[in-house]
């Protein structure tokens, strides 16, 4: 079996939101297992999870500028895999979400992308076009992100927000990097 | 008088729509000279413009993940400016459009700090809050842009998009640089 | 009298030792009065420092690809400043450090960036030009920073690394935006 | 056989002798095909080639702040083969060169991945640790580069300069690209 961990952190639920789809999608690949992981309660099975996995997709809300910082602070724990080369040539990808249409979702994304390189692995990106009608609560890419999924939402419960459309993203997501985390195993 | 150059390239009229609500809102300011200068066609004049200017805001519209080739043609000629530090200390700014809500609008506006900073001027972002109402048309900082003015145009003419809200947005700002230059002119 | 304060966080006292020349810099300059912050352990005191500056320098050791998690928590922290726009219209300024030459300097200066502004601040780079010999350790900016200051430091006590270049580039460093801040305050 | 393409532009010669040892590095893995393009002299043969290549690695010296202007030409032109999604799951890497030990080479690397992301590309880092001697002429990673090769040359003909270290890094980052190509083609 092909192994996806969705290693999160979410503030209110929004972000949690987002990675159950992106798990979802990665579960629905023939021969992947998928699991999810908080950050911000990781343990040493959790550890062990990511180490063992084939694919690592992180994912935070964007707090001032950036990922948030229990998801800073489990990077930062990473750098004991980082020594030892643990998550080298796996494959990563992530998400992202805040409240702005666009705000600073770049900058959490391309922070990890960054931190994905210093470890070696292999970042996949979305892979889809963008919305034919930007924003569109519906739409596969309504908001434009590449690097990873970029959702967002309102000041309202995540069974409201964000949209249909950065769940389907997110779902899309999880496929793809499932199907790559796959491909490069052989 | 203090001087503010609006130094934008715009490839269909979408950037320079905003390019001309940033000299609008520049040019209220009292004791204050606006100028805009299309850097695609940018001659003697207009680098002695540059050159005499208290304030510099860069425009350009987001293409392939950065600002858009012409605008990084006049970013690398810039380079004489550069070593005879004739933008040292001016107050710098930004602003880009493109067809997504967020896409890689970051990006490029992260590039006109970096290259500001290199120059040695002073970066002034918009300083507002993002809209409450992610994404309302006639919101001011309807995307969430802080470093600089995101704009997002849909695939019409200029008269019809980007929106009013980011019109108004791209306005303010102006005034906040040309206040700001004014200020640091003492 | 203008106010500086130096928010850094340090793992183990390289990233101290050029948040105090940034010190000795800023409060070398007349009518100027500086003071250092270790964010890790900020109190109600320090925040209220912080609301009464006319400047802010950012200061964190590069680690895993952008700003510690200590300065991120700091960084989350000030959320509740930005509600009530604090900071708004304080000069800003930043400075890293990390074992490589390069490594992921600039991602921990382009977040600062992006933090201060969110916060609506004004951000004063480095204005220096590169050493002439890439890398000498007793240059004035010998790494090639420009949005603010890139510490390189050796795996050895704080008294061996990072070298006196990069010391006297932080001190020019706090010279500058002192001046700026008190510019500013008119 | 699997093709890997070095698309770079070079101004005065250093970065082609990186996108040389980036070349050599790629043909010297079994079952590949390597091949250099100058994106500044691009014709239709040129894109036909990218079209047909199962990885493309970017390279571009750091000019004010970012990749060359001819870089980023070739960049916005590149829009008609992301229209038709092309370069879609391709492997894709990047390296630059500037003068400065760090300076903004974070900031092209950065842009190139971006660039690769909105094409649906995979991006391979370097997936090398740091040098333990920072700087270090003839070590592997002297500056600390991961999202791709980061070079330094002196002022001085690139005979002399960027020296072997980055030779080297450059040649271990063409394998890297061409084995994981391979791996990806199946």
């Amino acid at each position: 079996m092909t192994s996806v961990v969705i290693a999160y952190h979410s503030g209110y639920g929004h972000t949690k939101k987002i990675a159950d789809a992106v798990h979802a999608g990665a579960a629905s690949v023939a021969g992947v297992a998928a699991k999810l992981l908080d950050v911000s309660k990781i343990d040493d099975a959790g550890w062990a999870d990511l180490a063992a996995a084939d694919a690592i997709v992180f994912g935070a809300p964007t707090y001032m500028g950036g990922v948030s910082a229990p998801f800073k602070t489990f990077a930062d724990a990473s750098a004991k895999a980082w020594f030892s080369g643990q998550w080298k040539d796996k494959v990563a990808g992530g998400f992202t979400c805040s409240m702005s249409m666009s705000g600073d979702k770049y900058s959490s994304l391309m922070y990890m992308t960054t931190l994905a390189m210093q470890h070696g692995m292999i970042w996949v990106g979305t892979g889809t076009m963008p919305a034919q009608q930007p924003g569109a609560p519906d739409a596969i890419n309504r908001l434009g992100g590449w690097i990873g999924v970029m959702a967002q939402a309102d000041n309202v419960p995540p069974e409201q927000s964000p949209p249909q459309g950065d769940v389907d993203s997110a779902h899309g997501y999880g496929q793809r990097i499932a199907e790559k985390a796959r491909a490069l195993r052989g």
